[in-house]
C-alpha cells in the first residue's frame, strides 16, 4: 500500500493507484522546484519557532538545520535528484532531509501545513523578485534621464495621433517613458508592501495549534508584517494577481515606446538607428535589418496580461481558503517575471545604444507644425484663441491650395486672413519649443528640471531599503 | 462650409463633411457629458491662470466665471440641451459658454487643448469615484466586522477544498473577507495617489506656452502634485488602467464571498437564509428562493474585469502621446465604477440582512473533522508528526472501515494504531477551535484581536482626509 | 404584499422588499428591451403550441395573438411605456398584453420559464444580427476586391517587420485583407448554425411537461434544429461566448488593416490620404488632420475583446443550468453587434474614399529592395541559395560603406563578391513583382486570380439563404 | 565576422554581436523544437517542388531526401543535439543537413522564407493537435453516453441557482455536458478546415518566384486548399487565436462540469465519490480526500483562457505581414494543447470511475420539487398558469408556516388555496419526471432519445476522415 503510493504526504490513507496522466497534471515539481531556497528558509525558521515552543528538543532542530544545509548545498550545486513521488518542493525537500537525518525529519511539519507552507515561499520568492526588477527598472530609467541630459538639443516632431503636432525636443520624448516608468516603480513598492507579510503559522486554515512564536518567525525571515487571518492568508492570492497586473501594465508602457521606436527606424521616418546587437536580418532578404529586439519588447504586454487575465479568471468564483486551483499561481508569477526582467534589461541595452540621427530627426520638422504659433500670435495680439485658431487653419488652407510651405506665405498672404498679422511671425523652431517653459513642457529649462528631478528619484530610490 | 460642419472645434479647415455612422462613431457626448462638473470645475480653475497670465482681463475672467456657472446650473438642473455638433462634453459646454457670454468664450481655449482638458476632467472625477467606493468599501467591511463580533460564538466546519476540513469559528470565516477587502481599501489609496495629480497646463503635447501658473491651477483644483511630463501627462491612462484592475480585484473577491454564501445557501448546506430584500423567485418554480443578489455579484467580476481587459488591449502598442483610440477609457470607467458601487452596497446589504442557522452550522461539525487533532494528541506524546498524521489516518481508515464515527472509536481500537493514544483524546469542538490562539488563528482571542484590528484600523482611515 | 411587489411574476410568495440599489441591479429591462420583437414572436409561437396541445382554447389563443400584436405595435411606435415592475422585457411584454386581453394572458406562461424563453429570444436576436453582419462584412470584402481591381498597375513596398522588404501590388496588400475577411465570414456562418437552434420548450430545467410539440415551434420560428438537452438549452451561452471571440477576431483583423493605413496617412510614409468626411481637426493645432476613423477602428478590438474576455470569465466555473450570472450575456452580445456594425461601415466608407498617392508610393520603392532578386540572380546561375544569399548581403554591405544605392554598384563591384553576377542584373521593380506568379503571389496575373476567386466567392455568398 | 553570428541565416552582413539576454530572448528553439516533424515533413515536399521546378536535380534532391531523413532518424531517437546558433527549428534542422550533405543544403531554402516555412510547420503540428483532441473529446463523450445510459434510472434534484429546481434523471445531467462537448468537436471540424490550408510558397511577402507547383506541396502535405495570399498567409495567426478559443470555451464548458462535480463530492452533498485515483490528501489533515482532479480541472479554464487574451492582444494592432511579435504564437498553442489534452483524459477518467450515491441522490428530493406539479395540477383543471403559479406560492408558504413539507398539507388546506385542488395531486417524483417527455426533457423517453442520438452521431465522428 505504502509502496505503490510512494512518500507521498497522505500515505496512511489512500488504497487505490492514480492515473499517470493526473499524476503528471497534479504535480508541481516541474515548476516550484523553482522556490527551493525559499523553501528551505522557511523550513530553517519554523523549526526555530518548534523548538522554542517546546515541539523539538534543541539537538533535534539542530539536526534538522543542518540538514537543511546539505540539502541547500544539493539544490545549489545542481546536485538535487527529483525522485517519483517528490510531487511539489515541499515533499521533495522533506523526503531528501528525512534521507540526510531520518526520523527527526518528520517533526518539521508540525502544526504546518502545505497552504501556509506555499504561501509562504511564494512570498519570499516574489520579495527577491520585486526587488530585482525595481533594481532593472531604475536602471532603465536612469539610462533614459542621462541619454535625454546628453541629447537635450536634439528636436525632433512630437506626433499626436501619428501626425506631426508640435516641434519638442528628443529628450522630451524620451523622458515622457521614464516618467511612465517611474510611476511603475511606485506601483513595485505599493505591491511589496502586500507581498511582504508573512502567512507561516496560519496552518491549513484554522492557525496554529501550537501557539508558534509567529513575531520569531516574523523576524527570522524579515517580512514587514504578520497575516491578520488565517483563511485569508492560505486562501488568497491577490498578492500575486497585482503582481501581474504589474507587469501587464509595465510592458504595455513600454510596448508604446517600443511602438514608437520601431516606427523611428522604419526607412521613411530614419529617426533611428538600431545597433546590430538589437537586430536581426531575414533568411530571405539580405537588405533587411528588423527591430525584433523591440518588436519582442511590444509582443511581451499580451504575453504578460495573457498570465494576469488567465489567473484572475482562475480566481473568479472560487470558494474560500485553500482550492487546488491555486496552483495556476506559480508559472504565472515565474514567467511574468522571466519575460519583465528580460524585456528591462532588453530595453535598456536599445536605449542605451541606439544611434539618433540627428539632421533627419530635424530636418522632419515642417512649417505646418508651427500653425498653432501662428494662432497664438493673433492671440498675443487681443484676438480670442477660437477665432485665432481659425484665422491659423485658413492660412494652412491657403497655403496648400498654393501648394507651398506655410512659412512661404507673405505677411499680405496672411493679412488677407487677419490684419493682425504682421512681420513678427517666427518660423523658428527653437523659438517656438522654448515657448513650452511651464512646468512639464518641452522648453530647455523645463527638460532640464525634468532631468533634475529624476536624478534626485533615482538616488532617493536607491537610498530606500 | 462653417455651418455643414456646426460648431466643431476645427471648423476653419475642413471642407467635406462626415459620414453618420462615423459622425456617432467618433462623438464622446452621450457618455462624457458625465463629467459636466468636472469640466466646469477645471474651465474655472484655467480661466484664473489665464487672467494671472495677462491672456485675459479681470473682466473677461469674471464673464466666464459668471458664464460657467450659468452652465453649471443647467446641467445641475438637468436642463442642459445637447446640440448637433457637440461631439463631446468640452465642445457642449464651450458652445453654451459662447451662447451665455459671446466672445469671451473664445479666450477659454487659450494654449489648452482637449488632450490635457480630457486628462484632467478624468482625473476630478475619478478622485471623487474613488472616494465614494473607499466609504462604501469601509462600510461593508465595518459590517463585518461589526457582525463578527456579534456572533463570535458561532462555530462551523472551515473548508479546504470545498471538503470539511477543521472547526472554526463563523466570525473568522467573515474576517477573512474584511481582511482581503482592507487590502483593496489599501490599494485604492495606492492609486488616489496616481490619480490626484494635475496634467492640465500640458497642452496637446509639447506643453503650456504661456507659462501659465500650474501650482494655482494645482491649488483651485487640489490636486496633491503637478504631472513631470507633457507627453505622459497626456497620452498615458495607466491611472484608469489601475482603477480597472482594482475593480477586478476588489469583486474577484466578492466573487469568492459570493460563491461560499451561494453554497452556505443551498438546502443542501442550509448554513444561512438570505431575506427576501435579497433574493427572488422563479416563473415557473413557486417554491424557489435564489439568491440573485450573490449571483449577480458573482458575475460582476468578470463584466469589470472585461473592461480592464479591452483597455489594456487597445492600450497594447499604441504609439506615444494623445491617439483617438484612448477614447475607450471613460466607458470603461464609468462602467467600473458604477458596477463596484452596487456591489458593494448589495454585499453589505446581504452581510448585515443574512440570517445564520447555528444549529445547522454547528450540527454539520463532524468528528473527522478532527482528525488532525489526533495526530496532535500523539505529537504531545512525542511522536513525529508524521507519523502522527499516518497513525490519525489509520483510526481514520479503521472507523470508515466499521462504519462508524470516528469519535465513536474505543481506546482500544486507537491503540492498535499507537499505544500512545490515551483517554484524553478530546472530541470536543470548542476546545479545538480553542487551541488555534496564535496571531490569525481561529481561537476566541485571536479572533477578538482580528476585531479590535479592524475596528482600529476603520477608526483610522475614517480620519484620512 | 402584492402591491409591495408590483406584477413580480413570483408574487404569490414573498413578504419583504426589497433594496432599491439591489432592484436596480437585479433589473435588465434597461437593455433587454431591445429584443422586444423576438420576445413577442417567440410567445406568438408557443401560443399556437400550446393550442394544439389543448392548453388554450382557439379562441383564447386568437385573443393572445391579437394583444401581442398590440404589444408590438405599440414598440414598434415607439410608444411602449415601461412600468416599475417591469423587470425583464418578459414581464413587460406579458404585463401590457394581459392590460390588453385580461385573464387568457395569464395562459401563455404555461410550461415555458424564463430561462427557455430568454434563450430563444436571443437566439433568435443574434440570428438577424449575424445575418446583418454578414452583409457589412461582404460589402467591405467588396469594396476592397473592386478597388484592388481597379488600382491593379499600382505598386508599392511590401514591408516585414515594418520594413521595406519587397516590391508588391497595392492591389495584393488590399486583398490580404479581403482574404482575412473572408474567413471571418467563413467563421460567423459557422456560429450561424450553432445560434440557429430552438432551446423552445426546454422549460427551466427539466423540458416541457405538457408534450408541446416543439418542431411545430421551430417552424413557425424557422430554426434549423431543436435544441437536445433542455439543461444544455437553458444553461449554456457558448452561442454568444463564440459570438463574441468572433467580433473580437474580426476587428483584430481591421486593427491591424488600420493600423497599416495610418502608417501609410503619416506625413512620412505619405501614400494615402483620407477625406475629410474620415478625418478630423484638432481643437488646438489647426494644420492636423488625424485619422481619427482608423484610430477608433484600431481601438475597438480591444472593447470588443474585452467584452468577450469578461464574459467568459463569468462563465467560468459556474454550475450548470441557469444561474444569474448569465445576465451578463446581453450587453455584451448588443455591444459587440453595434461595435462590429459601426466598425464594418466605418472600414468601407474609408477604404471607399481614401486617396492613394501613387508617386509616393512608388517613389518608396528602393534599389535594396531588390536584394533578393540579386540573390535569386545568383541561384539562377546555379549557386545554391544560402551562398547566394550571403552574397548578395555582402553587396548591400559594400553598397552601404560606399554610401550608395544598391543598384548603383557597378558589375565589377558585383563581381567582388561573386564572378556569377553579370550584366543580367536587374533593377526593374515591375519585373521583380511579375516572378511571383505562382498562386497567392504579387504577380499581376496571381492578383488576378486572386480578384477572380473573390468575385466568384461573393456571388456565392450572396445566393446564400 | 561570421565565427561571431555563428551560422545565422542572415551571416553575411552583421558586423556586430548580440547582447546575451537578447539571443536567448529572441531564440525560440526551447520551444518550437517540438515541431521538428512538422518541418522536416515541409522540407521534404519542397524539395520536391524545387526539383520539378529545375532549381534543384533529382541526385540534390534524393542528397536533400535521405539528409532530412537522417535528420528525422536523430530527433526520433532523441539524439539530435541542439547547438548555439540554432536560433530557431528551422535553422537547426538545415544546419544539421548541412553537416550530413554539406553543400546541397544551401539550396533548399531557395524561394522560400521562415515566413511561410513556419506557418507551414505550425499547420502540420496544429492539424495533428485537432485530430487528437477530437479523439480525446469523443472518447469522453462516449463514456457520458454510455454512464448515462446505465444509469438512467436514478433521480436526482435538478438545480437552477444552486437550487433544488425539480426532479431530473442523473443522466439528463450527464447528458448535458455531452451535448456542450459535441459543439465543440464541431468547432474543432470548422477550426480544422481553416488550418488544413497550404501556405507554403507565400515567401516572405511577395510570393514564390520560381513559380514552384503549389497544387504539388498540397498534396505533399495533404493540405485540404491553398492559401489565396501570400501576405495573408505568413502574417495572420487567426487560425491559431481561434484554436487557442476553442480550448478556453471547451474547458469552461468542463468547468462548469468540475464545479457541479466538486459540489457533489461535498460532505453535504455526498451524491458521488471520487475514487483514490483521482482525489488527494491533505499534509496535515488525515481524513480528507480532496477533489483535487476536479479542481485542476476547474482551474485550467483560465490557464488557458489566459493564453487566448494575450496572444489576441499581442496581435491587436500589429502592422501587416510578418512581425516577430508573432513569435508569441507558438507557446500558446502548445500549451493551450497540452492542457487541454490532459483535462480530457483526467475529465473521462472521472467520469469513468466515480460512485454515484444512488440513496443519497434520491433522499435529496423534497417535496417542494414538485411546486410546479401542484400548479399544473391546476392548470390542467383549467386554471391560467399565472393564476396557478400564485396558488401553489400560497400553499408552500402555508407548509412552511406549518413547518410541515408540502405534501404533508391535506386537501383540505389545499382547497383554501383553490377549491380546484382535489385528491388527484400527486408527489410521486418519477411520475413528475416523466411528464417531460417533449424533446430535450428528462422523462426515460426523451433521455433514451438523446442517447439514441448521440450514439450514432459518435458513430459517424468516427468514420469520418
Amino acid at each position: 500500500m505504502a509502496t505503490a503510493e510512494g512518500n507521498k504526504l497522505w500515505g496512511g490513507r489512500f488504497v487505490g493507484n492514480t492515473d499517470p496522466v493526473m499524476e503528471k497534471f497534479n504535480a508541481s515539481i516541474a515548476y516550484d522546484q523553482r522556490m527551493w531556497d525559499a523553501d528551505i528558509k522557511g523550513s530553517k525558521a519554523y523549526v526555530k519557532a518548534l523548538q522554542k515552543a517546546g515541539l523539538v528538543t534543541q539537538s533535534e532542530m539542530e539536526q534538522i538545520v543542518t540538514g537543511l544545509d546539505k540539502v541547500f548545498d544539493e539544490w545549489s550545486k545542481g546536485e538535487f535528484k527529483i525522485k517519483p513521488g517528490d510531487e511539489d518542493i515541499h515533499t521533495a525537500n522533506e523526503r531528501r532531509l528525512k534521507e540526510f537525518i531520518g526520523d527527526p525529519a518528520g517533526k518539521l511539519h508540525t502544526g504546518r501545513s502545505r497552504n501556509d507552507q506555499v504561501a509562504t515561499d511564494m512570498r519570499l520568492w516574489l520579495r527577491d523578485a520585486v526587488t530585482t526588477l525595481k533594481e532593472l527598472a531604475l536602471q532603465l530609467i536612469s539610462t533614459m534621464v542621462e541619454r535625454a541630459a546628453a541629447e537635450i538639443e536634439i528636436l525632433c516632431p512630437g506626433y499626436t495621433h501619428m501626425q506631426r503636432a508640435q516641434p519638442i525636443r528628443w529628450s522630451h520624448w524620451i523622458l515622457s517613458y521614464a516618467t511612465a516608468l517611474s510611476r511603475d516603480v511606485e506601483r513595485l513598492e505599493d505591491i511589496k508592501k502586500r507581498v511582504n507579510v508573512l502567512p507561516l503559522g496560519s496552518g491549513a486554515i484554522a492557525g496554529n495549534p501550537f501557539n508558534i512564536d509567529r513575531e520569531l518567525l516574523r523576524q527570522e525571515l524579515k517580512f514587514d508584517s504578520i497575516s491578520i487571518n488565517s483563511m485569508d492568508a492560505t486562501g488568497q492570492r491577490d498578492f500575486v494577481a497585482e503582481f501581474l497586473f504589474w507587469g501587464s501594465m509595465c510592458l504595455t508602457h513600454l510596448s508604446k515606446m517600443a511602438e514608437d521606436l520601431i516606427l523611428y527606424s522604419t526607412k521613411e521616418f530614419s529617426f533611428i538607428t538600431l545597433t546590430d546587437a538589437y537586430s536581426t536580418g531575414s533568411s530571405l532578404m539580405p537588405q533587411k535589418k528588423n527591430a525584433d529586439s523591440l518588436e519582442l519588447i511590444r509582443s511581451k504586454a499580451g504575453r504578460v496580461f495573457g498570465r494576469c487575465a488567465g489567473f484572475l479568471m482562475t480566481l473568479k468564483g472560487l470558494p474560500s481558503s485553500y482550492n487546488k486551483d491555486l496552483q495556476e499561481d506559480k508559472e504565472a508569477m515565474f514567467d511574468t517575471y522571466d519575460t519583465v526582467q528580460a524585456v528591462l534589461q532588453v530595453a535598456t541595452g536599445v536605449i542605451s545604444t541606439l544611434k539618433v540621427n540627428q539632421p533627419v530627426m530635424e530636418g522632419a520638422l515642417s512649417p505646418d507644425m508651427l500653425a498653432t504659433d501662428l494662432a497664438y500670435h493673433l492671440v498675443r495680439k487681443g484676438m480670442p484663441f477660437r477665432e485665432a485658431h481659425g484665422c491659423a487653419g485658413k492660412a494652412v488652407y491657403i497655403a496648400e491650395s498654393k501648394n507651398i510651405h506655410l512659412s512661404q506665405l507673405t505677411v499680405e498672404d496672411l493679412q488677407t486672413v487677419s490684419p493682425l498679422f504682421d512681420k513678427d511671425v517666427s518660423w523658428d523652431y527653437t523659438k517656438s519649443v522654448e515657448q513650452y517653459s511651464a512646468p512639464g513642457g518641452t522648453a530647455r529649462s523645463s527638460v532640464t528640471a525634468q532631468i533634475e528631478h529624476f536624478r534626485t528619484w533615482l538616488q532617493a530610490q536607491k537610498q530606500k531599503p
